[in-house]
Parts: structure tokens; sequence; C-alpha cells
């Protein structure tokens, strides 16, 4: 049973990705950031969704939160509300953080390599998405050629191979796909903006995108979201 | 004064390339890593090669050593001996990485794009090296054509260049370099197996090259090898 690195949020993309690589027969070994982000509620969603589906090993990884800075999801000015332009429309929104694929995938990179792995699976997605540019189709493409000329395994005959199974699915499509699976969208946390409780707020930009996208696909999305603000999103 | 990162290992190499950004005129924002390396005299010697070179910061950055496991330098295995056979000439050695140089430009990438800066220097080198996949010409080049798609640097017209000087330098030209811009080598540290005093051993791949680098540009190293044994090196 061949091992897989399986980029692991917490939230609604990346817990239905964990699945798909089940459902292909992976051994998954999930790996998750602590980066100084503010919404740290999704790391304990990560650990909720790892252990509710059964991963070999998952491993939260702290980063240095001093080369993060800059984004609203790092501490740098508030997260926008996403209700106030269509989201992906704009310019990159102030919730990109420096580099933060780029770093993703390069750890995991390595880790695949450390446990033998040859498959590293991520949750972008380039449809219903926020603009960030390490989303894009080319982007995950150029990491590929750079992985294939980085690391030993691929030199020797066995390179990596970066899986990013819903880069052209919309949200609705990805939310049936894993209900499909069995993943339990009650314990994935995709809100940048939380209250205390951990509880979404319905607005920032990956509330919007997530309820548009239980409304598309005609189910309801199971989290409790603070004070019912989730209703305002969905009126258009 | 536009600003720099440069990646610092505290090594001869890296060292150089600091010298060389501030040359360039650069302020300069070095960065090195804590990753499980067993010689963590490296790390020392960062620190003092930064604040000699009077940088404007030097952040020491940790990362999960779980990530980087299977190299004789975080563990797995004795360093070999570089005298063996001649470096670089071979297969991968032990002493590789995984996937070091993409997780360490990663990281510059982000600290790059968290400071404002539109520079990155790396101490790579095609020549005098250990045969590390990732240290060869097109994988620099690959690195820089996936950051070109990555940040929102790049997206917004103001990409970030990786810097390699190196590349295409022999070990004796990196140190005449170095000697004509002030580098004080005797505080520098090449080894992956120093003594307990912080030594170098004079027998690895690192020390190997860095011996024959000075033999060949007709200085004296200004390191003191543990009981003499640099000697031994420089005998053919």
């Amino acid at each position: 049973m061949a091992r897989a690195v399986v980029l692991l949020s917490g939230g609604l993309d990346s817990s239905t990705v964990l699945y798909i690589a089940m459902d292909l027969g992976f051994k998954v070994h999930a790996l998750s950031f602590r980066y100084g982000q503010k919404h740290t509620h999704e790391l304990r969603a990560a650990s909720m969704v790892a252990e509710r589906a059964g991963v070999e090993e998952h491993l939260t990884a702290f980063l240095d939160p001093r080369l993060f800075r800059g984004s609203s999801l790092t501490g740098g000015g508030e997260v926008p509300d996403g209700r106030e332009s269509p989201v992906g429309s704009g310019p990159i929104p102030s919730t990109y953080v420096p580099a933060r694929n780029t770093v993703f995938l390069a750890m995991a990179l390595a880790y695949a390599e450390t446990i033998g792995s040859r498959d590293v699976f991520i949750g972008v997605n380039a449809l219903d998405y926020s603009g960030y540019p390490d989303c894009r189709p080319e982007f995950i493409e150029a990491f590929q050629h750079m992985a294939d000329l980085a690391t030993r395994s691929a030199v020797e005959g066995g390179p990596i191979r970066i899986h990013a199974p819903l880069l052209s699915m919309t949200k609705a499509e990805i939310i049936s796909r894993g209900l499909e699976l069995g993943v339990d969208y009650s314990i994935t946390h995709s809100c940048y903006s939380p209250d205390e409780a951990g509880r979404p707020c319905g607005m920032c930009d990956a509330c919007v995108l997530r309820l548009r996208g239980f409304r598309e696909a005609e189910v309801d999305d199971p989290a409790s979201y603070s004070r019912g603000r989730s209703r305002d999103a969905l009126q258009d």
C-alpha cells in the first residue's frame, strides 16, 4: 500500500482531498502547519478530520511566523468581508499569505522523501477560490517541474507527483464528491475569522465560498455559524 | 537601499554570498535554519558571520525535523568519509537532506515578500559540490519559474529574483572573491562532522571540498581542524 502526503488545513477542500487520497488506496500521512494564522481553530479541525478518517499519521509542523507577516490572516489588519465584492474577481485579497503554498508543498516534498512516498496531495482549486496566485494550475505545473529536478527520488527514477484533484471542480462538486466519500463537514473548519468558540463568521471569503458551495450543491452546511450570520451571506 | 534575503548556513559558500550581496549594495536579511542537523555548530558560525558583517537582521528559523529524516546529516547513519571517492563523482551521497534547498528557498521567498524584498541569494555551486540535485543550475531556473507564478509580488509586477552568484565558480574562485570582500573564513563552519569543541574533522565531503579550495586558491585555511586531520585530506 503506497503512502501519500496530504496537505490538510482542516477546511472543506483539504478534508475532501484526504478522503479522495484514501479512496485511491493510499496510506495517508496528513500534514498541517502552525504558521501564525489567527484562525487556529482550523488545526483542531484538521486533527479531528485526520482522526476520523483513520490516517496513518498526522503531523502539525511549526513554521516560523516571522516569515509570514503582512497578511490579514497572520495579524496584519482585519480579515475583509467576503460579501462586499464577488470573491476571486478583484486584486489578490489581504488574506494572501506570502508564498504559503510554495512553502507547504516544499515541506510536503521533504516529508514525502522522508517516508518513501511518491505522491503529494493538495486541495487547491482554481474555480471557486479567492484569487491567490499559488492556487492556479500553472503554479502547480511549475512546482511539479521544479520538484522533478529537486529531489533524490526524482534523480533516481521515482519522481514525486503533485496531485491537485480539486483544481477544476466547483465548490458544489467538491462537496458532492466529499459527501459520497463520507466526509463529515460538520467537523471541518473553513472560516478565517471565527468567534471565540470557534464558530465560523459566515462573512469572510472562506465562509462565503463555502456557503455558496453548499447552496449550489443543494445541501445544508452542517457547521454552526455564529449569530446566524450565515444567512446574510446567502442573501442575494 | 533595497533589501535582500540571504540564505546563510554559516559555511564558506553562503558567508561569501552574504558579502557579495552587501557589496552589491543590499541591506541584508540573513536567514538560517535549525532543521535537525547534527552539526549545529554551523548555526553559531552563521550568527558570528552575520554579526561581523553587520547585517540588518538575522533570523534562525526552526523547521520540524520530523520532515527531514533519512539523511546522515540528520541522524540517519554515519557521515561518510569524503576522501574515499572524488566528491561529486558518484551517486547522491547520504548527506543529501530531503528537498532541503526547495524548502530553504520557499521560506526565503515568503520572508522576501514579508519584508518587501525582491532579491533572494543562495550559495549553491555546481562545480566543487557534493552532487546534490538541488544545487544544479536547472533546479535554480525551475525554482525561479515557479516563484514567478507563486507570489503576489510577481503577479503585481515585481517578481522576486533568485541569485546564485557562485553557481559556476570553483571553490578556489569563491575563496579568492571572499577574501577580496573581507570574509573572515576563520569563523565560518563547513564541516558535517565536527568534534565536541566544534572543530572540523577534515575528512567529510564538506571539509574535503573546502580544503581543496584553499589549496587551489593558494591560501591557508584559517580553521582549526581537530587532531590535524586536515593534512590527511590534502595528501594525494
